[in-house]
């Protein structure tokens, strides 16, 4: 294996992990890993490796994307065979520049595996497809939600994107839903457009399905784990069939 | 597990299935399979189930998909346990609502397990990421190609999605990749936006980096394999490291 391995570890449940995934941990001496769903149930796969979280916690301070890119390489330097576990694909909002940059810069070799991205994952749990022949031919994955010290090309930005897709996932948007929900309104999507609400992707939490109008009006009920939001046309035919609360009808 | 079941075998490597794929496929009777890379590699996962292809192949015509939803309601009514495998992920491009729909409309439980989607695995090879912080907070994943009696609502519906999102993964554009970049740049995306090219995502073949202005002008070279085109500023740090292919300079 690569001196450091960036791997994508899906959404959280350790059986939505690739096998690739799966059997680079078992050569790991070293895996820092996020804030996963289910550390443990991942930690079969290399039980005598050195588990560090390096995730964001509730309650607690993340640790800063700097001193993460230090240590991956510190360790690597050390001879030590250092993977990196990553929630979801290490591609889509996973910091994955950063990373890279640092271990090339340290002059490490590097391999980087894909993982199941949280929306393809809430799409199974919903059983939807996120494109559809002559309805949905773009899915745009994005967020609303800024970065500390990151500024925003334009106002709204990514009101653009959600608007030009036929359907559009939104990552880390669970807290300011109804926010959200009213801007892409007043923007120009349709106040029914379907929405689809999915706490732990892969795992059990809220699935539910209503509309823009509904999300925008009342908000959505607190959730713990992270959250994606689905919209388009293309979530008119979800079953919000898995997870632990019941489904709430489409509005008419 | 369920009566049918439609599961993503991820970009072609048997092993960038996901663990869970891969253990119900060793429970199934049947396995009606798109065209995917490496199918010898995966039938090791159900060696004494059925292997049906009901994918498209060079040369020879694609089953309609009413023919591969009535195959598979048909199996499932003997009672035997289908498995549906999908290349990529199920949800995205994968015709997943009309296989939905046909099982729903008789009777029978289905379950859907994710996969990783191509662009996600064309990325890792790449290593690129294909958001970046300050840089690219959406990614859309589209196809300008038109099915068979499919419509488009706009002229260049899917240009707009391309042109909102901050990184574009197009899928099915391998074979007029130059009127495609041609179209993007005329519609107002930079001549020199960095564009990847990978034949085979998650396997071998042509990995190359260049713009659009360069696509446009010469097209790409004769692929075999499906090919992803990745395209945006994210990109610029792309470093097409693996396959079979040398990488080509991105233009000044």
């Amino acid at each position: 294996m690569a001196a450091v391995s960036l791997i994508g570890a899906g959404p959280g449940d350790p059986e939505l992990m690739t096998r690739k995934a799966w059997r680079i941990l078992g050569e790991a001496d070293v895996v820092l890993h996020d804030a996963l769903l289910n550390a443990e149930g991942m930690k079969e796969a290399a039980p005598r490796a050195r588990w560090i979280s390096v995730g964001k916690r509730a309650g607690r301070p993340a640790p800063e994307q700097a001193f993460i890119c230090k240590t991956l390489v510190a360790y690597a330097r050390r001879g030590l065979r250092v993977v990196r576990l990553k929630g979801g694909d290490p591609a889509i909002f996973g910091r994955l520049a950063e990373e890279l940059d640092a271990c090339r810069e340290a002059g490490l070799e590097v391999q980087v595996v894909p993982g199941v991205t949280s929306a393809c994952a809430a799409a199974a749990d919903l059983q939807a497809s996120l494109t559809m022949r002559g309805l949905a031919r773009s899915v745009v994955f994005l967020t609303p939600r800024l970065g500390k010290g990151e500024e925003e090309p334009s106002d709204d930005h990514w009101l653009k994107a959600a608007l030009a897709a036929d359907t559009a996932v939104l990552y880390m948007a669970g807290r300011r839903a109804d926010l959200v929900c009213r801007k892409l309104i007043e923007a120009g999507r349709h106040a029914r457009t379907p929405i689809c609400v999915v706490e732990n992707a892969g795992g059990t939490g809220v699935r539910m399905q209503t509309t823009l109008m509904e999300v925008a009006r009342h908000g959505l009920p607190a959730m713990e784990g992270p959250v994606s939001l689905l919209l388009g046309e293309a979530l008119t035919l979800a079953q919000a069939v898995q997870g632990s609360e019941p489904a709430r009808a489409l509005e008419g």
